[in-house]
Order: C-alpha cells, then structure tokens, then sequence
C-alpha cells in the first residue's frame, strides 16, 4: 500500500457533460472517457441512466457503456436515481452502481422527484438490486453543505441520512457540495463527524468550485481521511436543477494541488492537461479549470 | 480585540489595475479604491511609484493619492522599489510604503533590476527613509513559493531574506506567491519556519490564484498566524515581468470564505460584490472572481 494515496474519481462523462447546452456525441464521450483511463484515472463515471425527457445529454448511457473498452483495474460507474435505472445499468457491463440521495425535500423533488425519506428508499433499492446482480454501489448525499432552497443543511441530518445509508452495504458514501458553497471549516466539521460514526466506511468528496472554495475543501477532505475525491476534466459541469451551480473541481487543478503536496494519485498531469485542451476545443469554448491554462510548476530555464 | 479577527489589504488599485492592457483613468482608480474603503476595508495598495516607463498604468501615483480622502483608520500605501520611488511617495499623504524584494536573482533583475542582495539593500533604504519621515513601511517577499525563472525556490533562502529584512523595523514582513504555484502544504511550512523564526513580527500573505490554490493557501496562511491577507476586487491582476502570471485571490472571495468560516474582517460581501460588477463594466470584460457571480450563501426561499 502506497502511503498518501488519494484517488481522483473522473465524472467529467457524466456530472460534467450532462450539463451542457448541446448534446456531446457518443463517440466524443467515449473518447473523453478514454483519455482519463489512459491519463491513470482508475474510477469514472461513465454515463447516467436518468429519463432522457429530463436529461436529454444523457439519452445514450448503453451506448456509451457498450463503446467503452475493457481495462483490469478501472470501473466504470453507472449513475442511477431509481430501480428502473438500476435496471438499465445493470443491463449493461458498468462495474459499479451510484445513486444519490439529496439531504433536502425541496432540492431532492426538483432534482429527482424524491424528498429524503424517498430518496433513502430509492438507494436502498438500488443497493439491493445491484448486489443481486454481483455489482458494486456507492451513494452520494448530495447537497451535503448547503441548498439552493433552503440554505443551511444541519450536519445531524446529513450524518443521520449516512448511517441509514450504511445499513443497506454501499461500498462508500460520498457528501457532496452540489452548489458548492461549503467552506474547509465546514468539510472538516462534516466529513469528521462521519468518520466518527462510520469509521470503517470509505469516504469520497464531490466539490464544486462554485465560489472558489473548491480545491481549499478537498485539501481539507483529504486530511479528514477521505481517500476519493471526484473531479472533472476541465472543471466542466453544474446541476440542470439548481440555480447558479457550476463546474466540478477541475481534474488538472486537483492534481496540480496532489502533486505538489506530495500525494501519490497515479495519474499523469501532462496527459491530463493536454486532454483539458481537447475537451475545450471539444466544446468549442473555455474550460472554468486554472491548470491547463497556467501550466504546471515551472522547469527551470537555463542560462546557456 | 475581536477573535478570529483578519484583515483584507485591497491591492486592486496596485497589482491589479498595472496589468490592465489598458490605463484606467485616474478617477476610475479613486472609485475603486473609495468603494473598497465604503465596504469596510482599512488598509488599501493604492498605486506604485515605479518609472512610468517601466509601468504606464502607475504614471499618475501622486494624482491618485491626491484624490484620495482621508479616514480615521484607514491607511493608503504606496508601493516603491527604491530610494527615488520613496522620495517620490513621501512627497504624497501615503500613510505606508510597501517595498518588495524578489527571492531569486533571475526574477528580482526582470521585475525591479536587483539582485537579492541589492534587493535587501534597497529595501534597508527605503525602510530608513519612511522612518526618517515618521511613516510605516513593510516588505514583501516575492517569489517566495517558486520563480518563473528558477522554479524551486529554497525556504531557507526565503527565511534568510526575511531575517535580514527583520532588522531593518518593518512594521511587517509578507510572503508573496507572485505566480500562483503554492500549495498548502507549502504555506505551512514556509510560514510556520518564517513564525518560529521572527515570533514578534506580524506576517501578511499574498497569493495569485493561477492554479486554483489560491483560497486553499489563504486558509493554510491564517491557520498559521498570519493576520492580513492581500487580495484584488474581482481578483484582477498579474504581474507583467511574470510571464502567464494571473489575478490575485478576490477580495469577494476571499471575504466569502472567512465569513463562511466564522472569521471576522469587518467587511461587507454585498458591497464588494457590487464593486466587482462595478469593476467588470469599468473594466469591459468579466472579472476572474467567482463569488461575484454565484452570489453568497443562499438564502432560504419561503413556501407561501
């Protein structure tokens, strides 16, 4: 075992391209897909198997799923809100099973038609039918830190929410900052506590980089003890249902900061840059990430 | 004395507005620096008394500082490189000189024409001469966390600067991370040495938000006793002997995380983000902050 290990969770695929105005095409997601795989990147979400009416960038999940090569070590994760998605995931080759439970009644209707007690039920399922089937699943609470209805969100209740999770055997539990709005004080209050009450359940963070707190939570997510922490290349991404959400932290700036504090992820920066540079020539704009624009730490010029 | 209390220091005016492609005119500046002041900060960069050859966007350093009103507490200091720019500045009302010696003789000779040495020995003058006129004055070290030039920069060269400079009385030493390389495994080192070392002296940081470490580095900074953090409205900024040098962290943003942290500045969000909008349609293009445009932690929306 590799001391300081952290591990970077691509969700670029889904979380990141989901919200984008147009729909990327099935070969491009593959190709995005590919490039974090061949960058070092062991986990990613791949695809969501969400109603296509109401997530029309996802439409193609199988397709996707079916295009994607085979690799040992690398999972490919299947995002599902109910036992239908579930269902369709499970029809497909995706390694892991995530669902998401959102630690608010209003956001969780608007998000997925599901207020907490709901969306327990719902991942509890998915949880079931995902180990019938020999899968592994995780789940993300979801607007962990704060919501874009409601405000605040009382740690006990997302700490309640976990340990009723728990029960149903997820291989993790995710908090995540949908809105990102959390501060590191916050992320050290939160993912402690869970500790505390799951100390041997591993732990993943999702942040977004919303008001530029991002990288300062997963530093402090980090030395909480979470081993996983999610990013997209780029920074691409937001939340179709909640206002005002943007992108993930970038992949390239989580591991501008991994690399330089001396955490071992196993993914390659350089492959990780050039690939943000595809993706925004991709997209044909900008992507919200620092890193590909910046460079990494700078070799030193020699004077002759 | 407030706990938990940190200062802002506004170096819009300064380090940011002498990177603008264009010059801002002199009243623009009064505005940006009058709003800051409005929204509660108490110590402001207001210009730079540089050759206007070097830095055009400076050239009006003595019309700026002239139309600046005064405040009880509030304190407008002008940057100098040297012995004529102090002579210069002293002819003003600025209640402080900055100073700045580079940590590398690569960058130190592109951005100001010193070497180390003749750096620590400028600001030995300009010291003395701020005390001979009965002025506070204090120094920055640049290029403390990595030289565009050199790279690494060793922490011992930056602790050997900052003892040298100790002896010299300024009412404060700041570290600057004049490229945005640092991370916050770094900040605790470099500060935690630079407190054991000089345990009396007050320690400012500043940070550039190049690669997304930026708000991350802040925390680290006040985690380790620094009590004033620089920061630019709208997070402009750069440095034009730095090359791919960007903003400075923004002072919406870092105003939002120490707010959100139960950390206490005296400054009002609301009011600094409408000053980043003000300075963004002044400017004619977005600024790089990203608070200004989430907006702060939501506020609950009320069913009927």
């Amino acid at each position: 075992m590799t001391k300081n290990l952290v591990h970077i969770l691509e969700v670029g695929a889904r979380d990141g391209l989901q919200n984008e105005p147009g729909v990327v095409s099935t070969p491009d997601k593959i190709a995005l897909i590919n490039r974090a795989v061949a960058a070092g990147i062991r986990r990613l979400e791949v695809a969501s198997f969400v109603h296509p009416g109401r997530v029309p960038q996802m439409a193609d999940a199988e397709a996707v799923v079916a295009g994607l090569p085979e690799h040992e070590g690398v999972s490919y994760i299947g995002l599902v809100l109910n036992k239908k998605g579930a269902l369709r995931a499970l029809a497909t080759r995706v390694h892991e099973l995530g669902c998401v439970v959102v630690a608010t009644d209003s956001f969780g209707q608007k998000n997925q038609g599901q207020t907490i007690v709901e969306g327990i039920a719902a991942a509890r399922d998915i949880l079931r039918l995902a180990h019938d089937h020999g899968r592994r699943a995780q789940v993300t609470i979801a607007a962990s830190f704060g919501c874009p209805f409601e405000g605040e969100v009382p740690a006990e209740r997302v700490l309640d929410i976990a340990e009723q999770l728990a029960e149903a055997g997820p291989i993790e539990i995710a908090l995540a900052d949908t809105i990102g709005v959390g501060v590191p004080a916050q992320v050290h209050d939160l993912f402690g506590q869970l500790r505390e009450r799951l100390p041997d359940m591993p732990l993943r963070a999702h942040f977004h980089n919303t008001r530029n707190t991002g990288i300062a939570n997963a530093m402090a997510a980090i030395e909480e003890g979470v081993v996983t922490l999610d990013a997209s290349l780029g920074g691409i991404g937001g939340c179709p249902f909640a206002p005002k959400a943007t992108g993930n932290i970038a992949t390239e700036d989580l591991l501008y900061l991994l690399d330089r504090s001396g955490l071992v992820s196993g993914v390659d920066l350089d492959q990780v840059i050039a690939s943000a540079h595809w993706l925004a020539d991709m997209l044909g704009r900008p992507v919200p990430g620092l890193v590909s624009k910046a460079g990494g730490f700078p070799k030193p010029i020699r004077a002759e």
